[in-house]
């Protein structure tokens, strides 16, 4: 009995897999396509540099009888920096092609989700997707689309070009899928309303199939500093790269090559390190042989004189604008935001923030109080295995006067060039030392100031309380005293209380 | 500024994101190799249905200073069915190709494990795979493999043939790896305990780099019976699948196409169904519209004459088998195990099989006494995550007699033609009803049967401590009653106490 062998494309193991990416079930499907568009458009948005105005739109098709699934047209159009003609054929028909390949800070992160999000509609309704997009040229295109699974290629069933008079730049896209909105709807507002708020800057507006309107209104017009890209660190490669770059480097000499192809490294740095592995420095770079290779990745890793990544390709939201952004959707009694200095794990540079707002409009979760973001993206499902939550759960909560009872919500962002994930799905962060030690120390912080507003505020509440108790007995204190001193004229009260009164208000 | 869209290949993608196969770290990358290439070795052998014999060997290659990372060379070798030469380089060095892609119970599942491991060696050390195997015909091959991951294609560096003089069937894998076996070791040697447990025909012996041999000794040569490939099943569908059978079909008319190729649909069901769904039993399934299809598969969901989902496609260890195992592993004083009957999710069968042991060499762990497996494959990463441990912190233990201070190990084993896995890496099983619910049942079934004995047991003890306070003082009682009836002469003790000994023999 023999085994049989066959290939599958890679849009065939997604399609098979589609769990693994958020698909699961159409409630999942409805919140994993809105969340994979919205973030393209996002990213989109940050190169442009232009304050985002994302438009989404959920119709539903088909009039549902009981037990029937329904079917929507999805509708997401962004402002961002759109898609060249060439190109959107396969950034929407093709697994495993996309802009997220670079060594960046994005959003997307594993170049599945658009694709994704059209694959399931086609083998969910058989109807095509329409992509509209300009880069701002004189030109609009709209392609009418659906993927050949088998091969992972896009068909291509109608084209369009149209005049862009206007010099509009952006990217429209819209297909039908099944689903069940009404199951997804909680968790699709929750993310649109945390993405509002990692996202101050943006605009975003929701028509869901009932029609009603959600509209979060950016707070402000100031962005972060777009992200950047970077080239490797030498913490972080392996075989695989130094092979790539020696067959694609321009340099004849290890020297350059050290320089120009990693991150950090200057003419001294190289030169060091090339000593201490015993390389020349005038050794060509394309005749290395497989073993010097593999003692060229050991020595990168051993030298301990690379300067640590730079942070500088990270895009952070900063801690005036993550202010904003809670301030604008929680409208908190208290909020304090924390930014930590740069960090890194395995090569790979990240920043964390943290943030903790007290009353207002702050949510009442079941169980942890909070909220979970990764490259300004929220991230809503599988919290109890994310390493915040265990973060959280090893802090000793009395210390900082929280119990359970305290209405808090705990922020938590974490972005880098690549973040830690534990699934295609972009469910929760997994549990690496580096990053849980800064998300500790990041919370520690914010909890501390909490604290001390607490306090304070605790302080205050009992002098308060003790002026109010003053304030009610003072006329009685002041006519028993002029009694006991035999005065005829009693205290002029209404100055006594008057003076009370300043001293409350002093110290408010 | 524009987007930069590239393209990448499966392999390039894996190899980027190894984290999510498991691949994680020096120790962790150790661990899946072993385990991904074991698996494959059973499952060839259960395509053979002969009792396996696994070798596996792991040897250091160089002297490590401290600090510095070792290289192993990792070789498995079974007596299973052997791969087809044309085929053994595209198995080992192309991802996404392999025997997994078949609608069947098997222990790998997303095709890529052995791939991985291959991979995983060569950007760690950039050495080659050597791969031998026969399908037990006059000549064994062995091929010198690398993989190029760009373009996700196997690169034969050499190729030899021998003549297999006593007609040997099966494969050998060897290969050069970085990794941390140190770390590693607690993990691996759990995962061939556990492996041997739910495996008790089989013969597994592992040699460390310290040159320490494991054996763990097959209990029997009685095997379960292999699983079968199966049709899917009209709940399962979708409009994918519809479409490539459409074009596959050898069939002109709907009503051989409905029974020909689904599961469990004979002429009648046939018949009712199309009839239900408004679709002439002649119409040619090639001659389907795009709307038509979409229309087929809404009525194929929600049509309820189908029969369920036969299990016969399964191959579960079975209650024999499983106590056989526990037997020779963990010597357990008591031990109960159950088969549930099977049941089904989203159009997949499954069976569960749970089982306690109690007492003997029963392990003591840390959290939640469980062992977990799935498809005769033990998982041993992310146990909180896991639906499992949802479902035993639901249960009341009390009621069953059991304590945190019990010494007992839960086993949960769920066979399908598709385990809900989170993920790639096969750590843990998704949080679905339907499996939550069989597992809920199946492990209450062997709680109960615990509790009788542990009912049973606090009643002998009790019994064994009484008897054990009367002869003690029997003499003495004896003795005070011949001193009151006036007696010269005691009554003979020996043969008192002979009684009460037998008595206390009959309650065991």
């Amino acid at each position: 009995m023999a085994q049989t062998f066959e290939e599958i494309s890679a849009a065939d193991f997604f399609y098979r897999n589609r769990d693994i990416a958020g698909f699961t079930n159409p409630a999942r499907a409805i919140f994993s396509s809105m969340r994979e568009l919205i973030e393209n458009a996002l990213d989109a948005s940050d190169l442009f540099n232009v304050s985002p105005d994302i438009y989404i739109r959920l119709s539903q098709e088909n009039e549902t009888e009981l037990g029937e699934v329904a079917v929507y047209t999805l509708r997401v159009e962004d402002n961002g920096s759109g898609i060249p003609p060439r190109h959107i054929p396969s950034a929407f028909g093709q697994v495993l092609f996309g802009s997220k390949y670079k060594l960046k800070q994005a959003r997307g992160t594993f170049g599945l989700g658009g694709t994704m999000a059209v694959l399931y509609g086609q083998i969910t309704t058989h109807k095509p997707v329409y992509v509209t997009s300009s880069t701002g040229t004189s030109k609009i295109y709209r392609y009418k689309l659906m993927i050949d699974i088998q091969r992972n290629r896009p068909l291509i069933l109608d084209r369009k070009i149209q005049i862009n008079k206007e010099k509009w730049h952006g990217t429209t896209v819209e297909f039908c899928l099944e689903g069940d909105y009404f199951r997804a709807m909680p968790k699709i507002l929750e993310y649109l309303k945390q993405t509002a708020l990692v996202t101050p800057y943006a605009n975003i507006t929701f028509t869901d199939p009932k029609g009603r309107l959600y509209k979060f209104t950016r707070a402000t017009t100031k962005m972060p500093t777009p992200p950047k890209e970077t080239l490797p660190h030498p913490y972080g490669v392996d075989v695989e790269i130094i092979q790539r770059l020696t067959r694609i480097t321009p340099y004849r000499n290890m020297l350059d090559f050290m320089k120009m192809h990693f991150h950090r490294v200057g003419e001294n740095t190289a030169n060091r390190f090339l000593e201490f592995a015993g390389i020349s420095e005038r050794k060509n770079p394309k005749k290395l042989k497989p073993h010097e290779i593999v003692k060229l990745v050991r020595m990168m890793k051993r030298f301990n004189g690379f300067l640590p990544p730079d942070a500088g390709c990270l895009s952070p939201l900063g801690e005036e604008l993550l202010k904003a952004g809670i301030l604008k959707e929680l409208r908190p009694e208290f909020v304090a935001v924390f930014q930590r200095k740069p960090s890194t794990y395995s090569g790979h540079p990240f920043i964390v923030e943290t943030a903790i707002a007290y009353g207002g409009n702050v949510p009442k979760k079941d169980d942890i109080p909070l909220y979970r973001f990764a490259n300004r993206i929220p991230l809503l499902y599988d919290e109890a295995s994310d390493v915040s939550v265990r973060v959280i759960r090893s802090i000793n909560w009395r210390r900082y006067r929280v119990s359970s009872e305290t209405p808090i919500i705990i922020l938590v962002h974490v972005c880098s060039t690549k973040v830690p994930y534990k699934t295609v799905g972009k469910e929760f962060i997994a549990d690496r030392p580096e990053v849980k030690r800064e998300i500790l120390n990041g919370i520690r912080e914010v909890a501390r100031q909490l604290q001390r507003f607490l306090t304070k505020q605790e302080h205050v509440e009992k002098e308060r309380r003790r002026l109010s108790v003053f304030s009610k007995y003072l006329p009685k204190i002041a006519r028993f005293s002029m009694e006991l001193a035999g005065k005829e004229k009693p205290p002029n009260i209404k100055k006594l209380l008057r003076t009370v009164r300043k001293l409350e208000k002093e110290k408010d």
